[in-house]
Formats: C-alpha cells, sequence, structure tokens
C-alpha cells in the first residue's frame, strides 16, 4: 500500500504554478500551502474543495514566512515564535479544509524548514510541539531518519515516512545532496521502475550502485517541474496496474 | 446588561500596540487582529491565552490584508476573494482560542472594512457569507443599522449592536463623522456619564443636543489612544457601581 | 514615429509571470514593476541589464502595495502617502537603471492606480507630484485626456499618449470598459491592422464602427496573456515594413 | 573627532519606535530603516528631511526582508540576491535624501545582517559588492576586524569603525555576547565615562578588567530602549564639554 504526494495550491494571487487540476486527479494526498511561504486563501480554499471532491488528503505545506524566498531560505526563527507561526497556517489550512467538509489529514513541512529540521533540534521539536499542541491525533510526514520525525514520535504524533521519486540515494539510505551530480533524475522510465521496486521489494539502488532498503508510506512527486504532471501520471497507472494502485496514507 | 469591547493583539513582530494586558482586566470582549492589518502568531496566542485565562471572550477582528496601512485603507477586494481573506482570518485566531481552551466567539470587522460595510453591499454580504460558512453558530458584532448587520441576521447569524463610547452621534442614530468637529469625546467624565445613561436608560444626547435611543449590547472603547486605559478603568467601575457590571455579550 | 510599451519584470521571487526576454526583443519601451504589487530586486536587475543592453527604455511601473491583489485593487490610499510610495519605486528601480548604465526614463502607473488617477483627482496630482519631485525632467505615459496626464502636465511634465493594441474604443476615444462585450480584442490580424491606421492615419473604428481620431506616442500591449508574444512580433513586422519601426519615445 | 550613531526610521505604518525627533537633535548620523525590516515610504522622507535639516548624516541601514523578524534572524539569502536587495534598499532610501537635498552618506547593514556578515564570507562580499555597484564612494560603516569591512575594503569601498556605548568588550576587543551576563551596560554614568575615555585615549576597560585599545570613528547609541535618549543627551553632551562636539565621520 503506498501513497503519491505533491506538493499543491503554490500559486498566489495573479502568479499561478504547477497544474493542481491535474495533480489533483493523480495523487492521493496533496501538501497543501497555507500563506507564508505560498498559497492565498482563494488558492487554498479552490483545492481543498477539490481534494475534497476526489477524495485526495490535505495535508499542511507549513513553511517559514517568506513569500519573496518562497521558503526555500533558512530563517532562524525563535522556536517558541515558530511554534505558533506553525499552528497559525495549520489552523487556516483547516478552515478551509472544513468548508470542503473535511480536515486536515497531516503536516508536512515545506522547503528550507523541511531541510531544517531534519537536523536542527530546536525547530524540530518547535514544528512537532506545534502539531502535537493543535492537535495531538493529527499525523506527520516526513524524511525517515530526521529529528523532525523523532521529536514528533516523542510527542506522541503519528508518524508517516516518504521517499522521493526523483531523488539519488546514498548507500546509508539519505538523499544525495541537489548540489551533487546525479542528485535528481528526469528520465520517466527510470523513476518509475525504481519506485516500483521500492513499493514492491522495499528496495531500490543507491548511488554507488549497491542496492538498499528503504520503507515509504508516501512518495513525493514534485508539480513545479517540467514534466512532473507526466511522471506522476505514469507512476499512477503503473503502480495501479502492478496491484498497488496509491491511496492516502491517512484516512479521515 | 452590557460588554465591553476593544481591540487588542494590535502589535505586530517588534512593534507593540495598546496596553493589551491592562484591557485585558478591563474589558469583557476581545476583538484580537488577526495577521492580515495587525497582529503576528505569537501576539494572538499571548492575547488568546491571557483572555481565556480571565473569562474574556474572543472576538475575531477581521480585516483587510494591509499591514502598510493597518487596515485603515479601503480595499476593493473582489467580494468571492473577501470571502476566503475572511475565512482565513476566523481560522487562523480560532486555532489560537482552541490552544487557550476556548473558541472565537464573535466576529467584528476592523477599520476601513467596518466602515466599508456599513453601506458597500457586495463587501457586506461576503463578510456575512465568510462568517455562516466557517460557523453558522458563531454570532457577529456591529454597527446597528449597517448593511453588515442586516446582511448577517438574512444569513442566518446571531447579531449584536455596539455603542461607541468616546463618540458623538447624530440625531438620527448615526456617528458623527470624524472629520467633523466634536465627533470624539476626549473627557472621562462625560464619556463614563453619557454611557452609563446608555446602559440605564437607553438614551444618550445627540451633538445637536436632542436625546436619542440606542439600544447596545457592547460598548466599544479604543485601546490605542492615549487616556484608553483609564477610560476603560472608569467606565467599568461606575458600570459595576450601578449595577451592570460588564460581561461578554457571548458566553462560550 | 511610434513605441511599443509592454509591462515587464512582473514575477516575484519563486514565481514568473510572461516572457520578458521574448518581449524585450520585440518591445521599445518597458514598463518594469517595481516590488509594490510585482517584481523583486533580482527580477529588477535583470530586466533593467537586458532592457540596457538592447536599447529599450525603462519605465517605472509604479502601484499600489498589494502582492496579493498584483495591484489590481483600488486602494484608498493618503495621497500625502501616496506620493512618497511613488517616489520609493522609482528611486529603487532608478538603481538598478543607473546599475545597468542607464536611468529610468519614464514613468507610467499600473493596474488600478493607473485606471484610478483617470479620475482620482487627489491620487492624480499625488503621482504627479511624486514625479516632479523625483526628477522634474522625467516624462509620464498615459491615458488621453486622464486625469494623470492633466495634472502631471500642470506639474510642468513632459506627457506622453498612448493606446491599447487590443482595446475597443467609444466613439468618444475612451476605452470600451473591460465588463462589456467586445471590449477586449483577440485577433492578431484585426490588432495589427487598427494598429496599423492608427499609426498611419491617426485614426481607428469604434466599436459603434464610426471612425475616431485617436494620437498616441506608444502603443501598449499585453504582456501576460496569451499570444501576447506573437501580437507583439507582428505588429513590430507590421510596423516596420510600413516605415514605421518602433522605437522608444524617451531617448535617455 | 568623533561621530554619535543611531537607527532611525524603525518605525512601519500605524506602528511607531524610538523617539526619532528627539534623537536627530542629539546624534550626528541617523542609520534610516529602508522598507524591509522596518521602515515605510513615508516614514523615510520624513526622518531625511528632518535629518537634512540639522545637518545629521543619513545611512542606508539595510537589512533583511523581514518585518516580522525586524530584521534580527538570520536568512540564508542567496548572495546574488542579496547583492540586489541592498542595492534597492540604498536606492530607495537615496530617492528620499535627494528629496531632501541630500544623498545617502554611508551603508550600515541592520540586525541579524550586520551580525551575519562579522563572519558569513559570501553575505559580507554581496553587501560590499552592492555598495560598490551602486557607488563606490559610498563609505561603509562596520564592526572593527569584521568580514564585512574586510570585503567593504578590498571593494575599494572607504571604511568607517564603530563602537558600542552600551556594550561590554572582551580582552581580545571583541563585544561580549548578549547572551552573557553583563554584555550590556545599562548605567548612564558609566556608559557616558567609557565612552569620554575611549575618545580622548583610544582605551576602554574589558569585561575582565584589562585596559584595550579600541579605535572608533563613530559611537552607536541605540534609540528603541528604554532611556536611550537621556544616554544619547548626557554622551553628547559630555563630549562636548571635552572638546569632543561629535560631528558626522562622512561630510557629504
Amino acid at each position: 500500500m503506498i501513497d503519491l504526494n505533491s506538493d499543491l495550491g503554490e500559486g498566489f494571487g495573479r502568479w499561478e504554478l504547477g497544474d493542481d487540476d491535474a495533480l489533483l486527479s493523480l495523487v492521493t494526498s496533496a501538501n497543501v500551502a497555507c500563506g507564508f511561504h505560498a498559497g492565498d486563501p482563494s488558492v487554498m480554499r479552490r483545492v481543498c474543495e477539490r481534494a475534497a471532491a476526489q477524495g485526495v488528503a490535505i495535508g499542511a505545506q507549513v513553511g517559514y514566512r517568506d513569500l519573496a524566498g518562497f521558503g526555500r531560505r533558512f530563517i532562524d526563527v525563535d522556536p517558541r515564535e515558530l511554534v505558533n507561526d506553525v499552528v497559525y497556517q495549520i489552523a487556516a489550512l483547516d478552515g478551509f479544509a472544513r468548508l470542503a467538509g473535511t480536515r486536515v489529514a497531516y503536516v508536512k513541512p515545506h522547503g528550507a524548514l523541511y531541510n531544517a529540521i531534519v537536523h536542527h533540534e530546536p525547530q524540530a521539536v518547535a514544528v512537532a510541539e506545534a502539531v502535537r499542541r493543535y492537535d495531538a491525533n493529527l499525523p506527520v510526514l516526513g524524511l525517515p531518519g530526521s529529528s523532525w520525525l523523532r521529536h514528533a514520535a516523542g510527542a506522541g504524533l503519528v508518524c508517516f515516512q516518504e521517499a522521493f521519486a526523483d531523488r539519488a540515494y546514498t548507500p546509508e539510505g539519505t538523499l544525495v545532496p541537489r548540489r551533487e551530480p546525479g542528485s535528481v533524475l528526469h528520465d520517466p522510465e527510470q523513476i518509475v521502475a525504481r519506485c516500483l521496486r521500492l513499493v514492491t521489494e522495499g528496495r531500490l539502488t543507491a548511488v554507488d550502485g549497491t542496492d538498499i532498503d528503504i520503507s515509504a508510506d508516501s512518495l513525493c512527486v514534485h508539480g513545479d517541474t517540467a514534466g512532473a504532471v507526466d511522471i506522476a501520471r505514469r507512476l499512477s497507472e503503473e503502480l495501479t496496474r502492478a496491484g498497488h494502485a496509491p491511496r492516502p496514507f491517512v484516512a479521515r
């Protein structure tokens, strides 16, 4: 059983980004931006309504307050303030999820915050604390082995793990940093083949050619790159053909 | 039975405004800014926690998205987008109210939005629609005779009326526009005396000297003017002495 | 002699809008967004450098402070503050124009501000005052008959007039409002033919079929609509073929 | 010969901060916020006009784009973008300086950017590059021994050094970190005595009691703390009495 998640609702005002409608018909979990680094109330509402109508789970894509940087720049936010910034974003999105007859089903931090809390302990603690305070039954999604998932588990939250469809892995099972050659995969055939193997065997080939064990509840497919929709479609079709039709890792 | 309401939580980041703590010990309803024209997540959380601890009702002080203008400039927002902007703000504040063990108890628009929806029909409809969609049981607070209260009532919302402690009234019972001389009262004695009479007799003296009937569930005292705290204290004390100790118009 | 102007540099951070590079090879004047409703410092610098390299005049596309609304919503800004908002934007853009070895060559307000100062006297006065205070030799571009051009002329500024390539005109020579059917033209053949006639004869056919006299120093072609680049290319080619190769209305 | 500098123009819209008018009559150089972390166009214009009228030098207080954090949080901005963010801010402020009949006379980074470029090489290079590209004759102000001053000097910029009136120093001549006890001085007598000695002898007592040599072109007095104005007044009076009446380190 596997889920496909993608970042959605990342437009802002006049600016659009990615093909929300196409992806909503392919993925099973939508990480919806909450207005701090992307997304505005009207985009949020629209994506929530479409997601709800199609049975796509709504996740809170929380991030730093940084529209100009799209949440992709680390900000040394005081953890006490970060707790509140995250609560604010989840609560705002939950308002639109309720309007659509559902609820925010999980939390997945975005961009530089996602990367920071792989290792930044105080910020990882802060995000986990925010989720716990908002709703202790709200699951989280993250990178296996991250401080984020460790502190989320420590806070009593249900944790789900994701793998990246288009990223190369080290022999240790971590992501090859983006700045290194070969870190991002572009060939749809290769991406689909890797994901199929990951889902069916729990293994994939690391960047050095060795096989590694990877456990994932969800596969992250990027929505704002060229060919993103095609890859998501191929992936969805092939997983379904293989008897692993994607479905949300949370049912709410 | 009367309520005292005041605008609170109007700081932003490094910038403070008004004396939230002092006013929270005097008023019975706090209109808390929600981040679009003032207020940030940490201010919102702090005010919600203190309000909840002291039995002060939390109202959503929703406004235009305009930090630079403090929500005091009319913006010709598309009503369809305004609905979503208002839902976003209420939902975000409600997150902090829940953290504090309570809920947003009412909605009171702020500044230029407050003034616009006295007569701007599409925006009045939009704000009422936002409240109804977010929670059809959520009461609203506004100016008697406004489009806002009319459309809120039409949407099935419970409506409460406010009077202004420090504003002069026309013989028709509307506010004397701010640009006219004598529109704002400054003498604490006069303000307290007027309010006492309004609460006990349902009447006050208009700007032309005639007596008019005014019905109010709540008295608005401003928080960011010099002497605001003193006036609120005097008002609270004198109302209590007269057997009309202020209490929230909503109990939630 | 005619100029082609287009709105450019309207991306913001991660978000792109329009095809700046393609248009910079076609238009002769670039209205560059200055960061209040669109544009960020890196976009501004890039567009200024490319414009300078290609001999395209740089105009300050000043607007309301409203990223969420892309400057397309009227804001009732205090005219005394609007003066300063406009000075700030011109000065910031001029910094990048200087870096590129040139200067801001003219000012053209954007969106809702453009529309407002067709008739809103205090805001029209404010924008004219801002230009005059920043640089009394800085020309302005606007709609014939607008308060904006009238007050700019009154302030001693050199005024240039524009016509819209893709808009229908009333028999009185004003634009047919966008909400009316037929207000926006989409057929490239028709657009090019109208513009050619306007440039060569100083006339075009109004929406009721009558001929009207129109005088224009510049033709505005929109950059963010489908087919915009094609229309600009056709227009540039046909004008050149007819002996009216576009060039900037200002040489600086 | 010594200069007194202070952060000014740090209000934003409705929010005020510090007593700009009082400080403008006491300091000789004003670090004026440029709108990214504080300051708005109307505040900038007002402070520039008053500074110019009183012979106070105008410095560009450039910072990270972070109103919510008041520029006090490190942001991992791409240095190529930081160059442009800094050019934008200097240019915008320079517009108001010109309106006031003067020019921006120096650049002093603010808050977290100030602290970052003490050691963050790529950001230090970026800020120096921004100043050099905007105006290679524009002096800079900073902390002795910082990467910032080193790279500014390397870029050919004229560099001035500042000391902090209310901060304790280590025996090595660096600032005692704020988180350590005794890092910030509060006693006006002590502050004035230290500064007098620093100006007359070029020495002050470090936190361990030893004497150290400190060379400073300017003394930084903080404007937003309680008693700031009193300390600035005492300092100005005592320096004048001792024959070292403060004057701008740059004359422009």
